[in-house]
This record gives structure tokens, sequence and C-alpha cells, in this order.
């Protein structure tokens, strides 16, 4: 039986591309409203694996699902990384002059800003997803209205391409999670080359600094750092982290042993293939 | 002569309180419709000072305006922390069973869900601006209409209060920065505790950590960092760094040579007085 996958969009969605490049195999994808939905479903055990996205290499991280990380009980399992290349789509038929309004996620328009200054009579127009847009303008038939999705979304949803990789900057890639229930068995560990953990700091002086130093003093390089408020606590942060090698290594459990004595709070995340 | 401070957004905004509260004296404050535009105002000259809003205590760094301080050759001359407080505001004679929209910016709609969803018959409705929604709710003399702003941006369009301090969590803090043109004389140097600086690594084994070691080796705290991507560079990120001290401060001043040793780039983007 096919793994079911959960993504945050409607079909066409890039998160959908991110996990069908993933799994490489056949996989059930499974639309969601939103990313909690999306954490929900695994951590209910009625879909397999999740996919969310974490970051862009232009905008940076997608802090919601960095929070919603701690929140649930779900474990990291793979990552991957996708290029975004963004396409204006409109009905069959259509020309751009015709076209009133493009309609996208404000990001996406946001990163074709320089391509639609140049068409004068395009008004950008937000709208809650990217290949939701264009599902929006099928269902109106409406010839004035155009999206900005990915190709993929453009075939679903039987729309024209008036303009085929209008991204201002093609380096545009978004990194995705798989998230999963829990740790099936320790294959995945003996594999991965990558930690992710969060952690609160005790207030001691020099608290970040020390808590980086478990990992310095024992060569596991540091391939992110991301700090993100704690509601409640004014100015104080929780920091997430992605090292370099596997919860498995012993290395790396004596590192996050250490850790715990200048931490209060602190979560593993995953061990997991980098991407 | 009052001097002249920029904010983002109308009149009313928590900006313009934020500038109210940090000079304690008579400013002429002028309101700018984008963020850039406060810094290109006070890069020219033609503003004395600009004030935005860098961080908020619920849902993290405002990231616009990290990245516009590379940017832009400005100084950062000091800081100001503002309780947020949204009120619901509509027009006067107007009762809650009437309202049928209430309009903001999506953060404070956020800020606000809890009270909202309480409140059936009413849809939250995106606005660019909290202010700017209670100046459009006065504009438009629409008695189904509700904005959620501030009680000052209530007084200045005329509105009624129908809910105040209606937000979730009342740990709800903005902290602002001010800048200005260049350091006109070093007394506010003299004066400052607290330093933010701006660098890129170089591509050595355990740059971050090296980075950091600066200061912790001479006992300088860290008070935030904050890392964003770098355009054009996938997964490479710029941190930004609050350190305790001032560039004035001799041991501040050999840590900042001595990052020079493991950075591609390092801007120092001011030192002030920690509000």
């Amino acid at each position: 039986m096919a793994s079911k996958v959960a993504f945050q969009g409607e079909h066409g969605a890039y998160s959908q591309q991110a996990a069908n490049k993933f799994f490489a195999k056949k996989i059930e994808t499974v639309p969601c409203k939103e990313f909690e939905v999306v954490f929900n479903k695994v951590k209910s055990g009625v879909i397999d694996f999740g996919v969310l996205p974490v970051e862009n290499s232009l905008t940076g991280s997608i802090h919601k699902n960095y929070d919603l990380l701690i929140q649930h009980k779900i474990w990291i399992a793979g990552e991957v990384k996708l290029w975004i290349s963004h396409h204006l789509l409109a009905l069959p038929g259509v020309t751009l002059k015709s076209i009133e309004k493009v309609l996208s996620h404000p990001q996406a328009l946001g990163q074709c800003e320089g391509y639609l200054k140049k068409i004068k009579h395009i008004e950008p127009t937000p709208y809650f997803d990217t290949a939701g847009s264009a599902k929006f303008v099928q269902e109106t038939g409406d010839p004035s209205l155009a999206a900005i999705a990915s190709a993929e979304a453009g075939k679903i949803y039987g729309l024209k391409t008036l303009g085929s990789s209008i991204e201002d900057n093609q380096n545009n890639f978004t990194r995705f999670i798989i998230i999963r229930k829990s740790l099936k068995n320790n294959m995945s560990v003996k594999k991965a080359d990558k930690t992710s953990l969060v952690f609160a700091l005790k207030n001691i002086p020099g608290a970040l600094y020390k808590s980086l130093s478990v990992f310095a003093i024992r060569d596991i390089d540091l391939l992110k750092i991301e700090s993100r408020p704690i509601h409640g606590s004014p100015w104080k942060y929780m920091f997430y982290l992605d090292i370099n090698g596997s919860c498995g290594d012993e290395k790396v459990a004596k590192a996050i042993e250490h850790l715990k004595e200048v931490t209060d709070f602190l979560k593993l995340l995953g061990s997991y293939v980098r991407a």
C-alpha cells in the first residue's frame, strides 16, 4: 500500500512536489488547509508522513513550522530541497493584454515583483496559496484573472502558461522536512548525518556560548542556528540548532547530554540524511 | 526647532507612540508608507531620526528591517520598548451587534484571535496597517466595519472603543530602534551599554563558534542572535548580534577587531543605551 503523505495547500503546491521528490515512489498525497492540520494528522497516526517547508533561500525560515515543532510530539525523518520556479497562469485562449489582476501568495507576488512591474496594467492581488490561486482562476472562469503558481499547478487546473520562471532571483530554493509519528527503527538514525534540536537556555552568564561549545569541543559542525521568542517570557528565546552527525553517534549523544547542563528545556527533533 | 522623526504607518501607529516615548520632548513625527522610505529620508538628511520596529515578544523579529539595516548607511542611536495593547474601534453610536467585518494588520488580527472567535458574526479582514484600518473606518463612515488599533488611533480618528486590551496574550511588547544618519558626537557612545552588529562568516570549520568566542573570552555577554539568508548564496546566513557594552569600550573594540579574522563581511550598526 502506498504511504500517505500530508501537505499544506491545494494539489499542485510546491510542498506536494517536495513530497514526490523525497519519496521517489508511489505515494498518496493528502492536501491540508493549515500546517497544524498536517502535524495533527501525522501525530494521530491517520497519515504516515507530513512534508513541511521550513526555510527559503531568499526569505528565510518559515517560523510557524518551527513553533509547531515544539508543540507536537513528532520526529523529523528527512529533508528535501526544491527549486521554486513561478509561472504566470491563465485560462486557455486568454492573452496577457486582457489580464487585470494576478492572484498568488504574497511571498510569490513579492518574488515576481520586478516582472509584474513591467506589465503595468496587472494588479498584484494577495491570495492565501499559490496552487490555490490557480484553482481559483479555473473555478471562476474569469478571463481577467491570472495566477502565479508552479507549472504543475497549471497542468492540474488546465491553465495556459503566459510566462515561465518569472521570479526575479532564480536562486530560489525551499527546504522541506519530512515528519513522522515516531522513530520506527534505528536504520534511519544509523545512516543519518544531520540532527535537529531545540532548547531554551538557563539564565547563566555566557549560556549561548556554552551551549554551542558542547558541539565545538567535539568537532561537531553547526549547520544552522535560529532563534524564536518564548511566549510569556519577553526577550527570551528558543534556539533551534542543526548540527552535523546522528544522535546515534556516540560523540553527538555525549554533546546532547552535556547540553542539558546549560539548558532549561531540550527537545531532540530528529536525525536524518542531509539533502 | 523640534526634531523630525519618521515612522512607518498612519498617525496613531504604534511606531509613532514609540517615537514619543523615546524622545520624551516635543518632536514632529512624519508618517511614511514603507519602512524603506523611513531609511531613505534619514539617509538623505531631510529627516533627523527614524523609528523602526525590530522585534515583537510574541511573533519574533521584523526581518524586513534587519535586511534594510545592511543595505542602508545609517547608525542605530537608541532603542525603546512599547507595550502593545489592541482596541476594537468603530464609528460613534455603533454597537458590537451591527459590526460585520473587523479590519487590521494580519498580525494584530492573529493576536486577537481568541477574542474575535467568541464574537462569531464578525469576519476578520486583513488590512495593511493597524492605524490605517482605523482611518479607513472613519473615512468610509460604514457602520458595519470595525478596526483593531491603538487607543491613540481611536482618539485621532474619532472612533468609539467597543473592546479594550482585546489581545489574547498581554505579554505583547515591541522593541523599536531609533536610527540617524551618522554618529554625530561621541556622547551617545560613551553612555552606551549595548552594541548591534551584523556579519557573514568565512567558510572555515567552526566559524560561528569562533565568532562568538571573541566576545566570550572577554566576558562580553551576547544579548541576541538572529540569522538571515544571504540572497544569491542559498543556505548561507548573515548573523545579527546584540552584545553588552559600547564600541567605545576598549574590550568591545578589540573583540570587533578580532571578529574580522573569521568574517567575510562585518558592519557595526551602532552603540546605544539599552532600553
